[in-house]
């Protein structure tokens, strides 16, 4: 077991000190969220933090070809190296946690492990991951999804902001794309992340090790009409789409219930999007997620004949585009036991995306989940109480010493 | 009667000639529909148009201190003129007919009458009335309002556009507001407009004379729930007011019909509004018109009780708050009746605001509507054929001849 004798105070008393040093990069004073898109300031005032890190603990940091950060306590020659760390990007006015918490984590872990004394036989390695949440450039994961060759390289250079910005142009330099070599270094990968959900609340559990993530999807909805005057037109001369639209979102909705699974549109867009105009389009996206994915595309396709029929009612038109599908990712259950066993923690499926998820088909891949009281993500409500974050440290350590100095 | 001796080709052809002039102004080629927001570019080139058009006759123009434009055949100093015109601005990707058809048939009425030899006794005025669609700085008729005293000078100074701009930094200047003695030389208003619906096609006639405005306002919906990670959280343990939007969007649409009346929800907002994130705050904008305001409030008092009720089954909150409400406006009856037995036209509500609804209150006003035989209006489908046009003139002509020439 680790002891503490180099390190000044209790672990949640250190978590919190390394925390507050990155609280208020970023944040919205309006909404007390975050506004941290990859390769924007307060992002890059985070790689700069990490960087800093990185030195005052001896850790020779590299910038890989995509735009994803490395530390390494190890040779970095040395094979078998452990992999932990997450990503610092958020999507708008999301959370504190979702991603950070890893980074943060992973760092102290390694001020665990060595104030214990402890010797690394591997190389351990802190990485920070670039545009996870697809927040900038529409696509998540993406630092990771170069680094293993999983999205073709022109296009990941070309995608553009809001602004119009490409990924090539924000990270000034064309993406290297897939790496084996950087990748080939690597044994193991354990990404530590807040949970986004409140089974740890309801297990009354600190941490729990993940077994799998959902399969999941987004499909686009474009609804067409005929754009018209709102207060000449006689309602049954509308082809109004919104009313499709509107149909379909409750219809998505029930639809999900059904089946256990998980149905949202939040994101929706209006042309002309005026009071006094009935809309010409409408489009939402639909973002799906279920346990299986007979489910899955039986949601979907639920949702989208009763659109459809929907559709022939209001005199609109639907068009249905799958705009992205990630299959079911079941992380290495032989690691996932093994770290279960030697935290005596639960093992919890997950609907979210991460680079883990991507990192899974090329290198043993676990998940540690840190409890979230609220439940909430994506959101300022996202939050994790010191002791637990503590908790999470002390476990990734744990972890750590297993994988790496054994 | 009128002669044409000193103009050229028919009438319809006349009309297409002018109308051929602006048509490419502020056209959007993607959408077909027109950008032409008021004191933006494009607009202010229609108002340069003007200010030629009115010089080839030998109209003087004036503005006066709201951004509103006046071409006067005859003595400024007469009392009694006859106003006549409408509007250049647009709706986002509007048509080409809703205000500008107003403009170029008010001028070619004045040749009509010349060319006739006809000799007016009172002042016949062209007019161009700024921001009635409301499409930029967010309160329609805001030219004709500040004229009349209707609104506040410094709060109709300070509207903001999307950019920030305000109405005075577009405008050049602090606008007057009331001008009781501008408004004092006029004895009628009648303004020639586009039909925004489809009832001259079912009664097969080019012409129609306004009855009355009907009562309408807007309602500003704002849903709050809490926004949560789309993949991870349970149906179950939601707060998304995206359901409580959509069923409101079905329920306004409903109540409507039932009461024959119009309901709109053409525009919403979404917070944080990305795929992969359950919305912390939806806000639906609901038009609502009505025949009596019994009906109208009626019809929105039924929407919010029942978005309210369902706002408690998905555990959100809503606020409904009234942003703008227009009575209704009778047209002055004897006018109306006067000029319908003139032009043997049929007599008509609508539906629609119109600077006329709002000089209504002051000077005795009347309203010529032009066949659509669309029926769509504030989209590029918008439409009236030349001769329905030309017919439209000859029918101005007439009435400004009653009104001015006798």
């Amino acid at each position: 077991m680790l002891t503490h004798s180099a390190l000044k105070g209790s672990l949640p008393n250190r978590f919190r000190e390394l925390w507050d040093e990155i609280a208020p990069i970023g944040r919205d004073a309006g909404s007390g969220g975050y506004l941290r898109y990859a390769l924007t300031e307060p992002e890059r005032t985070l790689r700069a933090w990490f960087r800093e890190q990185a030195d005052r603990r001896g850790m020779p940091v590299a910038q890989d070809g995509n735009g994803n950060l490395f530390a390494w306590w190890g040779d970095p020659a040395a094979g078998d190296a452990v992999l932990t760390g997450s990503h610092f990007d958020s999507v708008p006015h999301g959370g504190a946690y979702d991603g950070p918490l890893g980074i943060v984590s992973a760092f102290l872990a390694v001020d665990e492990l060595r104030a214990a004394g402890v010797t690394a036989d591997r190389p351990v390695v802190v990485a920070a991951f670039v545009e996870e949440e697809g927040a900038r450039f529409g696509v998540p994961c993406l630092g990771s999804r170069l680094l293993t060759g999983e999205i073709d390289v022109d296009r990941a250079a070309g995608l553009r902001d809001q602004a119009g910005t490409t990924f090539a142009e924000a990270l000034g330099e064309q993406p290297a794309g897939a790496d084996p070599a950087l990748l080939g270094r690597f044994a193991a990968f354990v990404e530590l992340h807040v949970e986004q959900g409140r089974a740890l609340v309801d297990l009354d559990a600190p941490v729990a090790v993940a077994s799998a993530i959902w399969p999941h999807g987004r499909w686009r909805f474009d609804f067409t009409g005929e754009g018209n005057h709102a207060g000449t037109t006689r309602m049954a001369d509308r082809r109004d789409p919104m009313l499709t639209y509107a149909f379909t979102v409750l219809a998505a909705n029930k639809e999900a219930r059904l089946r256990d699974a998980h149905a949202t549109v939040g994101r929706v867009s209006v042309e002309p999007n005026a009071t006094n105009a009935i809309p010409s389009r409408v489009t939402g996206w639909l973002d799906a997620r279920a346990a299986e994915a007979e489910t899955l595309y039986g949601l979907v396709e639920a949702v989208r004949t009763k659109a459809a029929d929907r559709a022939g009612r209001d005199g609109t038109a639907l068009t249905c585009t799958q705009e992205s599908a990630t299959p079911l990712v079941a992380f290495d259950r032989g690691l996932a036991d093994r770290l279960a066993a030697l935290l005596g923690a639960p093992v919890l499926p997950t609907g979210a995306g991460h680079d883990a998820g991507v990192l899974a088909a090329h290198l043993p891949t676990a998940m540690l989940f840190v409890r979230n009281p609220t439940g909430v993500s994506h959101s300022p409500a996202e939050t994790a109480t010191d002791a637990d974050c503590a908790a999470g440290v002390a476990a990734l350590a744990r972890v750590l010493e297993e994988l790496a100095c054994r």
